[in-house]
């Protein structure tokens, strides 16, 4: 019931045939009384984005940050077909009529494979058929319905003085977001300025699903909502706000980790003592996205002069004589040399934190990453 | 013979132990005579690069770019161990001894493990067994001794006006040159200008071993040197040696693609219709470290929906509606649609090109990698 957590929201999840195996791909997230509340979106930068990424933005414009449904859909991302713009507008348009709002007052998502026409009519009926059933009960079938290749459902409830933000997500590769690679939508009956959604939704995104890198690609349909229904009535306080949304984020970006394709390593790589922060998360990232380093994360080998070579050619300033690498407390190298201890303990560990220190000055970064293994091979092949 | 092809060389190779395994670890190329000639070097750009990197620079700084021998090992890349400076220089020592020149004459390069102390009883035992067997039929030896996971020696002859350039080289992971990540020695007869030969080398590294991407990890040991005897006696018309040393350096990067550890495909990705050069150089290495986009070329099947996605994601201008995406000459997309042709047969090729152009200007860049397998992976897990 997570994402109907929050009072005034109910949803739905169900089979529309969109995926071949027959499994749920069609999940319906509405206000209980379709009537619109405010709602924020951050969306992928990705310039090639999708139909349902560009309608939903649309939409949020054309209301000024209302909404009252998000209808999501898996096993076709309905982008990249040449009518992707057109499929998104028939789901919202669908989707009003089941509801009973307006067509721009719906959010649309999709998620699944790349440049494969989606078919109008299964889509449609299917939104006919699931909608009808939507309820306060609903969140966990409308969870279901948005996996794709994830292997458990994500959700997350918060609560405050008052309030409560539930939330659902999927997402297990195409993970490197900068914004988010994934889909999750949040609700929350906390009474908010509008004005302060999308800035707490945007902070939320940066502390949470920003630090996530599974495979470095960055999806073209990456959409993160926030429906806000107000109805405790009394103003939230935003900074508390802020800090239940990011921790909901964060708990949702945590299991997308923990559920990505193919991994046996969930792998938190820790950077200090750069020149800045930026420079920080740019040796995050890069070590996030060595072949190298995620093959000897696979290994369960701490071989840490791989680390320091991808330190040494991501283009940030490091003192190479002051550098020190840690698997979790034990320090491996200090400067160019080893001390002599030895990690290949922690690097058999199934979580683990990769510490390193460039020893520059106070900038940091993080990131939550994962092993390069066969599965996650296996799952990337191709369309089919 | 090829890195002695040219008049004036000779070259041997020999097992030293510093390989478990027993191969052959230990190259000596020398002049004949043992007296310097004029040479040049590029090396790695890594900020933590290897003792041998540091000493083959600070040499060549010394003699104003002379060099009567260069020295390599294999099984050990003399890198992050406290002490890889210092056996830098014995190792130049010891060939000094052999050859009959002076110490900071000699260059030298090192390639296998990070972190891994040198033995340096072993290696200057090794070297004082191997140099004096240097000959005019010893390049093969030498091409041998320098293999790491190679599986096959990669040697090189282009012969100009009366002069001849002769090469080896060695690489097959930790490949994305931000000058040229593997090892490189060329020799070559032709009388030049000291001051033109490094400018020669820079601009054939360039044009050849920074156009490959294997897994877009820059090595602390990267060398590529150039010896040049000058016995033929004429002095070479600059231009057309410069493209004689672009041909072999492209042959021998060629050769490293097509020996890439685990792989199955050699695919040239070409982009066109960027803003700029530099954009599209963005572009084509991005898609070259794709995990997503290697994969489906490991899985034979052409996802042009990745490649759209990771174009859209990369940071340089695309004009979505304009984009277009081919597999060699099977054109699949045009802006954001399918054009329906079916590019599997191409995908299946061992060798193909991928070919995407931006839509926005004339700027074009080229990369030659390779697929993501289940081999490279295990050949990757770690030190052992």
């Amino acid at each position: 019931m997570s994402v109907v957590a929050a009072q005034g929201f109910v949803a739905a999840g169900g089979a529309a045939g969109i995926k071949a195996s027959g499994n749920a791909d069609i999940a319906v997230v509405a206000t209980a009384d379709g009537l619109p509340v405010v709602a924020a979106g951050v969306f992928t930068q990705n310039l090639a984005c999708a139909g349902p990424v560009e309608v939903s933005r649309a939409n949020l414009a054309a209301t000024s940050g209302h909404a009252a449904a998000v209808v999501l859909n898996s096993g076709n991302a309905n982008c990249a077909t040449g009518t992707d713009v057109a499929a998104a507008r028939a789901m919202c348009a669908a989707t009003a009529g089941a509801v009973g709002c307006a067509p721009e007052e719906v959010l649309v998502c999709s998620t699944g494979l790349i440049g494969i026409p989606l078919d109008l009519d299964v889509v449609t009926a299917g939104i006919a058929a699931v909608a009808p059933a939507r309820s306060a009960s609903g969140g966990h079938d409308a969870a279901l319905a948005i996996m794709t290749t994830d292997t458990v459902p994500k959700e997350v409830v918060v609560t405050g003085d008052g309030w409560t933000i539930g939330g659902m997500a999927k997402g297990a590769a195409m993970l490197a977001p900068n914004m988010a690679t994934m889909l999750a939508v949040l609700t929350t009956d906390a009474l908010l300025e509008p004005e302060h959604l999308h800035g707490a939704l945007a902070e939320a995104v940066a502390d949470s699903f920003n630090h996530l890198v599974v495979d470095g690609c960055t999806s073209t349909n990456d959409t993160v909502l926030l429906l806000a229904s107000g109805l405790t009535g009394a103003p939230a306080d935003p900074v508390a706000f802020r800090e239940g949304l990011a921790e909901a984020c964060l708990s949702l970006a945590k299991q997308m980790a923990a559920d990505a394709e193919g991994h046996t390593k969930v792998v938190t790589i820790e950077i200090t003592g750069a020149a800045n922060d930026a420079e920080a998360e740019v040796a995050a990232r890069k070590l996030a996205t060595s072949l190298l380093v995620k093959c000897s994360f696979y290994g369960n080998d701490p071989y840490w002069g791989r680390v320091l070579s991808d330190l040494g050619s991501c283009g940030v300033g490091l003192d190479v004589d002051a550098v020190t690498i840690a698997y979790d407390d034990v320090v491996v190298s200090k400067g160019r040399a080893p001390t002599g201890a030895d990690a290949t303990a922690v690097a058999a560990r199934a979580e683990y934190t990769l510490r390193c220190d460039l020893g520059v000055f106070t900038g940091s970064a993080w990131i939550l990453t994962n092993d390069l293994t066969h599965a996650y091979i296996d799952e990337n092949l191709g369309t089919s």
